[in-house]
């Protein structure tokens, strides 16, 4: 399966990839674009045409969007006919004359957030994070929390904060633990900031109130997938989180990708799940490969630092979604939901820097960063086996740290 | 200031208070509505007469919408000449003749969720529900965390199961604590299904990611408030909230009221907090009289089983908005935040189940309740002094529980 478009066949765009996002040029408005090589394909102008294989004409309206929701919200069949109509107008050479002038070079295009957010609730799936945050928050306790063998924990973060990779991010200021001298809590900017590599999860189909998703219905709802960067101060955090939970340690901002992968594209990264002991609940029980073999890279000013591997999270992704809902709480196009830092065995598999410091007491990489300074940039990159034999890559997330006001 | 509509004047809804809300009748286009006594005023139909004091035509487009979000966007010149341009139309009797018929009696009304949420946070305010419920789910140490009295607690809610009063709720299921003998966790319908007494700010104008909101720019940013119940299942929280917060307990639906009530319509319930010991730090400072005195009632099918005090909080509105913001988290037009359970001094002015039946141990009111039985219908009532010397209501929140599935 080849691409007419040049050079695609021989990137990470290629056909058996086709990531969604939302892209304009030259003050034109926003609408969803397909990535192929280094071009993005204007969606809605080629499905325009109509007479195209796979309800075209449908699919041009809710291309026409500054948003991917109304895509989203056509559910799994139509994602389905959207992705074999791609297939065959960016394979078929037949219809390249036509195409060619609606690809725009991705140097030039300006990327947006590329959904609306719903809801944003992150969950805390890898096992090795857990026991590691666990030993260093709670140095006198056991590492893990007595729940979390039995179900995926978490928690609803700040929707309105989430934003497209590209995007600086300010250094928060909030409170600290007070000193141990028994004085008010410290106040200022955060000097802990973190970051933790994460996948999110992309939610098309919604749900009723009162009912649940069972975990067979995971690519149903889901649509696909970005990577994310769950920025964290830990200083604010660890102040705060007892008893309800993280808040201003991680609103500040949470970065996406600008393109979002369809769960079709990722056929040949599924794996099995490491092992689940003890086996969970019935309504947690998932069939088959649920986990995905997604490789990931920290790049720390140009320096890969960490290269943590979604393969070992101990909870999948159908498992969070049937956890989600299984009291009933509804899903509505456009929610997200993310994994929670992905660490490994290693020390160059962990997903944080708190974890690669050592709650700071190991500095790392090439300048000894122990964590986050300002005008630091971070790079999110990952990449998965393709259907076609080759690899393919999920869109980038970067950030940058800009000093607090 | 008399109205000459019949009978607002000697109801709770009178000139001093005009909620708004969303309402249509008989299949019509839901639009923005104004409580006066029993009636409720189309608001667009009524401005678009043109020629009214107040920017009348302006607001009309504003009013010409199915939520409150658009007139919530247009910000606090544009609140406070809408609420002038009211007092004039529904209280000099030149307006009444064109006015009269666009006042659909409330009874006719179906009403709406009032606002689109954006995004939903949960607050903890309450110095008397946070004692009780710490002596309750950490009985071997101290009732408050170390932070308690130093920031607001708070955590982000589910925007997306936010309902409207009137609304059944579905008793959830999930998970609960394994038995003592080490085996998996319970699962099934809840059986410790709560309440939560609380009051819901509603965001109107909008910040900038980075920057932070200071306590005295909450009425710029704040539009109004309105009674809000947080269900709450007490048996999977107590389960699940180790160490991320609350999550499934809280997420299977939230009650809000269907009239979100002005912050002028409370100029004469502002009173004092009890007090803050230790003052807070420097960005949580408050001028004048930061609370307000809202006197609840909680009816339990019928009974009064409490009557919670709003003017006992401890953190102020003011200061949850300058803590929610202080790390840069930006504001969105239709961010919803809330109080937390609203509990007094004595046993009769508890907020929640949780706290009447101390932890399920001591039933009360008239059916011996501890928790909610399937069936159980909850109406949450608050009134206020108003600025015209009687009292003002708030919108009811009533919901019944429905039986699992």
């Amino acid at each position: 399966m080849k691409s007419w478009v040049p050079g695609a066949d021989d990137s990470l765009f290629g056909l058996d990839n086709l990531p969604y996002g939302v892209f304009s040029r030259d003050g034109e408005e926003p609408r969803v674009g397909v990535r192929i090589g280094d071009f993005v394909m204007d969606a809605s102008a080629v499905a325009a045409y109509g007479g195209d294989p796979g309800d075209g004409p449908h699919l041009a309206a809710a291309w026409d969007q500054p948003s991917l929701n109304a895509f989203l919200a056509l559910g799994r069949p139509a994602w389905d006919t959207a992705r074999e109509w791609l297939v065959e107008v960016l394979g078929n050479e037949v219809h390249a004359e036509r195409t060619a002038p609606h690809l725009v070079p991705v140097a030039e295009a300006t990327l947006h957030l590329p959904f609306v957010v719903a809801d944003y609730v992150d969950f805390y799936c890898s096992l090795q994070h857990a026991t590691n945050v666990g030993r260093m928050f709670r140095p006198d306790g056991d590492a893990l929390t007595p729940n979390w063998q039995h179900l995926p924990i978490g928690y609803h973060g700040r929707a309105g904060t989430v934003v497209v990779s590209g995007t600086d991010v300010r250094r928060p200021s909030g409170q600290g633990r007070p000193g141990s001298d028994g004085g008010p809590p410290a106040f200022g900017p955060s000097r802990r900031l973190d970051i933790e590599a994460e996948l999110g999860f992309v939610v098309g189909t919604p749900s009723t109130q009162g009912t649940s998703v069972p975990t067979g219905a995971y690519a149903d709802h889901v649509f696909g997938v970005t990577p994310l960067n769950d920025w964290s101060a830990r200083d604010i955090q660890a102040w705060e989180y007892v008893p309800l939970g993280p808040f201003l340690g991680k609103s500040f901002a949470t970065s996406i990708s600008p393109w979002v992968t369809p769960l079709a594209a990722l056929d040949a990264a599924r794996v099995p799940l490491p092992g689940q002991d003890p086996e969970p609940l019935p309504y947690l029980a998932v069939d088959g490969p649920a986990g995905y073999d997604i490789a990931y890279e920290i790049v720390l000013n140009g320096e890969v630092v960490s290269r943590p591997p979604y393969a070992a999270m101990y909870w999948s992704p159908a498992q969070m979604l049937a956890h989600l809902t299984v009291n009933g709480a509804s899903l509505r196009t456009g929610d997200l939901y993310a994994s929670g830092t992905i660490s490994g065995d290693e020390r160059e598999q962990r997903g944080s820097f708190l974890e690669l410091s050592w709650g700071g007491t190991e500095p790392f990489g090439r300048d000894g960063r122990t964590f986050l300074e300002d005008g630091d940039e971070v790079v999110l990159r990952a990449t998965a086996p393709g259907v076609l034999g080759g690899r393919i890559a999920l869109g980038e997330v970067a950030g940058k740290i800009l000093p607090a006001l």
